[in-house]
């Protein structure tokens, strides 16, 4: 049993919608009707000790922002504006005071920066471990909302930053390898501290671009099939377009890691990834310019299903077409 | 360090307010406005295997009830109603599916039961046992928000059903003893089982009638401290008149244990607790009799700060006057 059979016993019997719930299960964020042409976006993710994050080396400031940031990326990834956080803690028994006094700082900070408020939650003793729970309240008007589920045929798929930038830098950490140069330090921040997209989100909604949104928590590879999957469609992604920091490939190298295996299945780069008509190119770089982030169109949308890496020819060998569909991350990977 | 403790750190540096949020920390939910006179309630709690349940006893299916029905009291603490369940489940690595099949029933029967839908969450892997955490997101009229701060000297303090089951439940399971009389199941099915007082919560709201209202999970001693605290004021508890079943006493009997201390400490019992003032009782009577619900009148609001239980004469002793403020659970003792 995988983590997507997991969702759908849970969903599949609870499917009895409400006319003002506009999105439920299986998008980055459920959409609430409000009033007044207004939605809400809510969404919640669980962070666990030693599952998503290692505390001999994430800074309690650090995974406090993060915990936020991973939310507040989903909200980024339909186009709004976080607005409520609530924290669910547990801590075991014995616990440092100072290492909560930082950890605060760190939710405090990114409350700040996001413009939110910490309206509620919970406090719970742990068996073992730091157990991070976060649930984000956002905003938005109701005719800008970008969903995963409208890429069309025809449509370019454009991702912003770099990859697998927080694949490389996990990796890093685990190797004791952080106190490398400054482009491997940009990878380790990427991991510890990533930076959600909200400006970029929020543009995108508000001029009409993107036809399908989300962000890129579990890889490239397994986000843009949930994406193509919604959309009833696939997608050719181009290996030589896939954008990425020459600290990576350097980073590669010293991990004996394949760059591009990590620019495809690393998670947590929480970039956005979407589609637009290829006549909105200009608009898009337009965009780009406005949020002070480098966009990079990768692939196309394609009727058949599925999602295909081309990898150029190389040398003597051939170009290659590789399925990469669901080619990532996964919680509870089938035996 | 004790919780309060805990979540005064995580709450103080957060308390820049944003206009639309009502009420933050220290009521059972939040309060965010809506636009048509209508109020979002929002509540957050984690439930964590081996802390708040155990699965040798705890059915699947009712667990899934009880992760909801512990959100759903604290929006019915408040007079709401409600309507999105959000859900967050970490299992360890290897599990059952058949549990999970079970679980998942018992999710879907609390949502129908309260006229909800899961409309999100996530999925993790614990480092082991089962983690929950369920976020409910209610509505009800702006007007009609009954908050823990409203209690004023003279009003009448009332409970609804009886008090101790769900702790005097827990320790007979944990002794073995779930085979009991039809007294003692019933004791045991508050543990495993609780039902949230929505149809009450919103009855008392909607007439007008509570001027403060709390669910009671953590012990009537430091749930109505809370009470008392966030309304700047004090109770006056009477022990003879807090309302226990007679199988409380067989059990607390059986468990050697007080039995006025399961109720007064016992927590988890999910009844509600308001205060109203001494001429609204023949309209209490009358909501009582409509929603189907016992309610008793234990004690009395007053100016002078701190909690009292007032216990009678009994043989030779006097009336005695205990402070029991805060003498209830908390996750972090403070040693």
């Amino acid at each position: 049993m995988n983590e997507r059979d997991i969702i759908e016993i849970l969903s599949c019997r609870n499917s009895e919608g409400r006319p003002d719930l506009l999105r439920g299960i299986g998008d980055d964020c459920a959409v609430i009707a409000g009033n007044g042409g207004q939605s809400w976006l809510v969404t919640m993710d669980t962070l666990v000790e030693d599952v998503h994050f290692d505390l001999r080396w994430h800074p309690p400031d650090k995974l406090g922002r993060k915990a936020i940031a991973v939310n507040v990326s989903d909200i980024a990834a339909m186009g709004g504006r976080p607005a409520f956080i609530f924290l669910s803690l547990g801590l075991p028994r014995q616990f440092d005071s100072a290492w909560l006094d930082r950890f605060a700082e760190g939710i405090s900070g990114a409350c700040r920066e996001y413009g939110c408020v910490l309206a509620g939650g919970d406090t719970v003793r742990s068996r073992e471990g730091v157990l991070l729970t976060v649930t984000v309240i956002g905003q938005m008007p109701a005719d800008q909302v970008v969903y995963r589920s409208g890429a069309l045929p025809g449509d370019e798929i454009w991702v912003s930053g770099t990859l697998g930038r927080a694949a490389a830098g996990l990796e890093l950490c685990a190797g004791g390898g952080s106190q490398g140069d400054e482009g491997m330090k940009s990878l380790v921040e990427a991991h510890l501290d990533p930076q959600p997209r909200v400006v970029l989100g929020r543009l995108l909604a508000e001029h009409n671009v993107a036809h399908a949104m989300m962000d890129l928590s579990d890889g490239l590879a397994t986000d843009l099939s949930h994406l193509c999957g919604q959309s009833g469609v696939g997608a050719d992604v181009y290996a030589a377009s896939l954008p990425s920091l020459p600290a990576l490939h350097d980073a590669a190298d010293l991990l004996k890691k394949n760059p591009l295996d990590l620019m495809i299945k690393g998670g947590e780069d929480y970039e956005l990834i979407f589609t637009a008509a290829a006549a909105a190119g200009s608009r898009i770089a337009g965009i780009a310019r406005q949020a002070g982030v480098i966009l990079s169109r990768v692939g196309t949308i394609v009727h058949r299903q599925g999602v295909r890496l081309i990898v150029p020819a190389a040398g003597e060998s051939e170009q290659k077409e590789v399925d990469i569909s669901f080619a990532g991350f996964d919680h509870f990977p089938q035996e």
